[in-house]
């Protein structure tokens, strides 16, 4: 069980490191700058989820299996990116499994530190999506995460059911895997049927604040 | 005495989650991301602060009544700005009153872990102004604090008359009001008469740094 | 020995600020901003570098001359570009050498955290690069890093010598200088021949990744 965890952890790893060298292709950057952009968008969730939690050493400097796994990735990407087109929806279904892991993993992590649900929410999402958010921002996008597309909501929606049924009774282990199931199948139907949450009516009077 | 600044700090918290939501609104993003952009201008500061010195646990994975306070407010500011015009100067007010409130008690957090003046400035402006420099960055904006306007040299001011008078034989409670009073009011006089610094001149020649 | 080390360091941080400014300047700043600039420039990199080693406290919170020395240097650089054109070539020079030393200062703190010649290469370079990363993403810039140009290609090449020239058996003392000579030549050497690594081809079908 935790072996199959930490396989399924470095595949998360792995691609999140793909969707950073697309990203970089995408921006016209040059092979260094993929590199940078998959490592940030691989280990930028996790990090920040070791940061705030105060966990020492982060995860990747204690295991140096995940640089590898990125290095070794995001070379394979770099070379694939010359002579292939984009996998498209293989992609995205692989993202949706790294969200999926990265949230819940994430969630389990916060929990062994306080148990709030609110806190384990947060810290969950920041995970799974985090990396993304630093990925958007080096290369120059207002998050995609803060546009809408029903990713934090798959995250957070997952999370949650995650919780609940543990307080409806049922065991850590089932409810992991329920709530992996519960991001990912929310992920796959967003994109299936182009789910949006509603936009926000912007404010009558300007209000600028520094 | 600490259960009032306990009740101002986490109005500070409700401000700037309101001053998150507006600038989610005006950038066009769902709910979710107004929920985000909320959490980041609100927790923002106090984080990098507790980061920077060290403090673990994080203030707001200690206490949970911090996302709590931010996800009622961001929730209720949603369902405002829906239905009413944006309340302008009340919140600059409020706003005001947040960045005073965060600025000091972030420079008296930095002088418990080291008595330098010039680190007790920095930590409490970042602590004061950090939150606003997250959101504008994720709303794809050169942070204002950047661009002018006295934000940080109110926090800035205030800070040093904080500490100066201090130095004079005041007591650090007093000290306390009057860095609080100067920082706010410093801030508000900005406001009512435009005060602005003078912009650099841009260097004669071209010189790019990668 | 560790003496000079110091005072390289303090002028790292110095050439930092300096371009801080100058970033500030060009990007239409008031002094504020530019002072702001200046700061998370010359501390941004190794600020990340202790907060990933979980080193408390931070250099700049453990040592204030680091931030008096970037005020100082900041407050003479907006002096200067408010008379002088901007030095060109005298601070590409300089610049260079604060990248190498902290490049390979930062890889030498890694190793004392963690045998790993990969993640040694990560820490100090994002000691190096980091920085300049945080002054473009403030100024509204995607990182000139991710856009090329052989910056952290440079503090990669010379970490990767140091480590190489140890494991083939000469003193750590020798393969420090020998490190920094190799950042800052290979620098120097991209800046005379303008040397890019190539870019990547954008990915034929277009894969959007929220």
């Amino acid at each position: 069980m935790t072996r199959v965890l930490y396989v399924l952890d470095l595949m998360g790893v792995a691609v999140f490191a793909i969707s950073g060298v697309l990203a970089a292709a995408q921006a016209g950057m040059d092979w260094l700058g993929a590199l940078v952009l998959a490592s940030v968008t691989a280990i930028g969730g996790g990090t920040m989820r070791d940061l705030l939690l105060g966990r020492h050493p982060i995860f990747w400097v204690r295991d140096a299996r995940y640089p590898w796994v990125i290095l070794a990735t995001a070379v394979a990407t770099i070379v694939y990116v010359h002579h292939l087109p984009s996998p498209g929806l293989a992609l995205l279904v692989a993202d949706a499994l790294g969200l999926a892991l990265f949230a819940i993993t994430g969630a389990q992590v916060a929990e062994t530190v306080r148990h709030s649900p609110l806190i384990t929410v947060m810290v969950g999402t920041m995970t799974g999506a985090g990396g993304g958010v630093i990925r958007d921002l080096l290369s120059g996008q207002v998050p995609l995460l803060l546009r809408g597309g029903f990713y934090a909501s798959a995250a957070i929606g997952g999370i949650a059911l995650y919780l609940l049924v543990q307080v409806a009774g049922l065991p850590r282990r089932h409810a992991f895997f329920l709530g992996l199931a519960a991001v990912f199948g929310l992920r796959m139907a967003a994109i299936a049927w182009d789910w949006h949450l509603p936009a926000l009516t912007p404010p009558r009077s300007q209000w600028s604040h520094p």
